[in-house]
């Protein structure tokens, strides 16, 4: 069974991030840089609030085509969330062992320098959700 | 400006809470009792992280209609985000004197006895939040 720290992140998916950041300035949220996530080929920043460690991510597609098909279908909306682990190489086989379909099979390098992976939605009922270990 | 203490909890809109937990089971978060909440017409539960205060809800429909077509739409789903805010009338009003669009232009009764009102998705890119405010 997967041990879960904490909800890393939220993410919304925006076709730009300054129109995600325009857009939720009403909520008086501090901004993160924008980074440019190589191996994800997408742009993104967080939003933080002031006593909370979970944050909300604004994910833009930068070459990521998966992305950029969920935007064209959807528009601006909550995209996955993302789930804190210890191990994320020792999570990801015990849910390989399981049966559970992974996206990821192997940590990837997400935002942050953390590592990252999803698993499939179609094995939490639609939702999408990502594993991610801190450095 | 809103200050925002915390992102309360994010919700993932199901057809029935029992089905939603099955889906979800693969993660290992504990759960906690069901509750249906009238002033919503929702039912209600939490998944818990370890370490986290950032909970996940599941929402059903117990008579809401908006809710429901939503699912019709999009199925299982993510829904919105939970803002925590010290005082939510204020929040509120300061949100209302700006001009924002809101849902609830007062508070309401949510889950677990927090006063909540959601701000409309025009406001905010088409992204649903709710602001909280915990007894």
């Amino acid at each position: 069974m997967v041990k879960v720290k904490r909800i890393n992140h939220v993410s919304i998916a925006v076709p730009q991030l300054q129109a995600g950041k325009t857009a939720l300035s009403i909520l008086g949220l501090a901004t993160t840089p924008d980074e440019t996530v190589a191996d994800q080929k997408t742009d993104t920043c967080f939003l933080q609030t002031i006593a909370g460690e979970t944050e909300i991510e604004l994910i833009a597609p930068a070459g990521n085509e998966s992305l950029q098909r969920f935007l064209d279908r959807r528009g601006s909306a909550l995209h996955h969330i993302s789930l804190e682990v210890e191990d994320l190489a020792a999570a990801l086989a015990e849910l390989k062992a399981a049966g559970v379909s992974l996206i990821d099979e192997a940590p990837r390098m997400g935002a942050n320098g953390h590592l990252v992976a999803f698993i499939h939605p179609r094995a939490t009922g639609g939702i999408l959700f990502e594993l991610c270990q801190c450095a």
